[in-house]
């Protein structure tokens, strides 16, 4: 067995974490591994797969109550083994929530912006909203006008009526209207959204994985299990920077953006590591039935196409 | 003759007032009796005809040499008079600037707004571009983001040409989604305009005027002359508190908006007085071929039809 001392960094990394984030990484694994493979599991061979990555066992029943609890998955008592499957509502939410995740380009757009007007609302509800907003990709053109360049009407709509403000926000539907200011724009965006922070940790998500994409150009090929701990680490970084990107569409990015690069790096190693992956899940995961069924066809998409 | 009190009070009013502002008196003339009548005068006759309401001859001369020096008119010498004709582009600056003013109704809308923002712009830019856009009548959503419901999107063009920065100015147009924010879009429309300060003109307007309505219900006829000053008035302080109106469509103003009731007002005096002020016109001005002549048809389409 090689080593390859840029995953011992990677892993080493991920284990000195304090907290460590167990509910993350399991998130991340139920995405990664299990959603696309039937999506259940015995709870002891989860507690196998995901001890080299530092998770001990009261870790991971601690998070897999908590996500009982919050209906991602039901518990299934089987003699003296519990198994855990996806809900219904817990697969749609993990297929949204991994949907950026593995998607090899940036939306398409059609010029238009999601536009909020906040100015009608109390400071505590402005605050709230803004929050919320943020959280969901907007970007700030003044302290009372967010903006978007996607538009999911439904997601925003049921924003507003859960913080009850839906009848003093307004929202607008705005077309920018020429390609004159267009460098203008660009420069509105790179201030509305800071993508300086979000560039850096682009930036630092490239220092982390170069390595690992150099010595897998050059050596042999990893064990199942290296090339498991490496894809779900990836797939962990990857997806906790994309929280922070409200994924702008290319237009509007500048020419030498950190993200364009991350998503390529992504979709390379991704690409090498995911068949001696699922090779090591076939080995260690298990359901009541025995192994897990074969990938189903959309994590063939991932990415573009997996060959 | 009939005195009326309320004609006397508007015009001591008017004669009192310190800087008499006669060019902008003049400039009511021109467009409210002259440019529908040819468009050409003595200049005698209309001193003759302007003296009753305080402007002397020095006056009119310095507006008139300033308004042929800003190319709306033209001067033409016959004899040992001058006369004075309104240029090409005069009668149009003239018929845009009147329009308004003779309109019976807001114009419709379709619900779209014109949202421009400065936040790419230096300070001092920025500030000379807000104040030119709100003579415009954009109205301040942010510091800097402003926006009108009209869509000349050709104004817009050239004020940013003429300033330098249509390059960094982001235009967009925006349309309000849905309607169950309407109030709150009326109490932003509020804020944005500061419609109480309008308000507040048009309800000194309101005070000023009615009073002649009440009378001239109760009396007898005016003669010419008192009908073409009452109208001159009526159209001159219309037209003053209007420069300050962006105009807004119905939808978006209070449901007993002073701006209504000041039209109205307006358009019921004007109908009541027209035809005694044109006699008047008759009787006073002269061109070198004699009398104006007859009023044009566009002048009786004032107010939605004078009859």
């Amino acid at each position: 067995m090689s080593t390859f001392s840029s995953l011992d960094a990677l892993t080493e990394n991920f284990r000195s974490r304090r907290p460590i984030r167990a509910g993350s990484l399991i998130i991340t694994v139920y995405g990664d591994a299990i959603a696309h493979r039937g999506g259940t599991v015995w709870l002891g061979s989860l507690i196998n797969l995901l001890a080299p990555l530092g998770l001990n066992q009261r870790l991971i029943r601690t998070s897999i109550f908590r996500l009982t609890k919050e209906n991602w998955l039901i518990a299934d008592q089987v003699g003296r083994r519990s198994y855990y499957s996806l809900t219904g509502s817990g697969r749609r939410r993990f297929e949204k929530a991994f949907k950026r995740v593995y998607s090899d380009t940036n939306p398409e757009w059609n010029g238009h912006w999601m536009m909020v007007l906040l100015s009608q609302l109390t400071p505590s509800e402005r605050k709230d909203l803004r929050q919320e907003l943020e959280w969901q990709g907007f970007g700030s053109l003044a302290p009372t006008v967010m903006l978007h360049p996607q538009t999911d009407r439904a997601e925003l709509q049921s924003t507003l009526q859960e913080q009850g403000v839906q009848d003093r926000v307004i929202v607008m539907d705005s077309l920018t209207e020429d390609t004159t200011a267009s460098r203008a724009m660009r420069l509105q965006t790179r201030e509305c959204w800071n993508l300086e922070k979000l560039s850096e940790n682009y930036q630092h998500f490239l220092d982390q994985f170069r390595p690992l994409w150099n010595e897998l150009k050059n050596s042999q090929e990893m064990t199942p299990e290296q090339s498991f701990m490496a894809r779900t680490l990836l797939s962990h970084e990857f997806r906790r920077v994309l929280l922070r990107d409200p994924l702008l569409p290319e237009e509007l990015l500048p020419a030498d953006w950190e993200g364009r690069a991350a998503r390529q790096l992504c979709s390379n190693l991704y690409k090498r590591l995911w068949r001696s992956a699922e090779e090591h899940l076939d080995m260690m995961l298990e359901t009541a039935e025995g192994p897990l069924p074969k990938p189903n066809a959309s994590f063939y998409k991932r990415y573009g196409g997996l060959t």
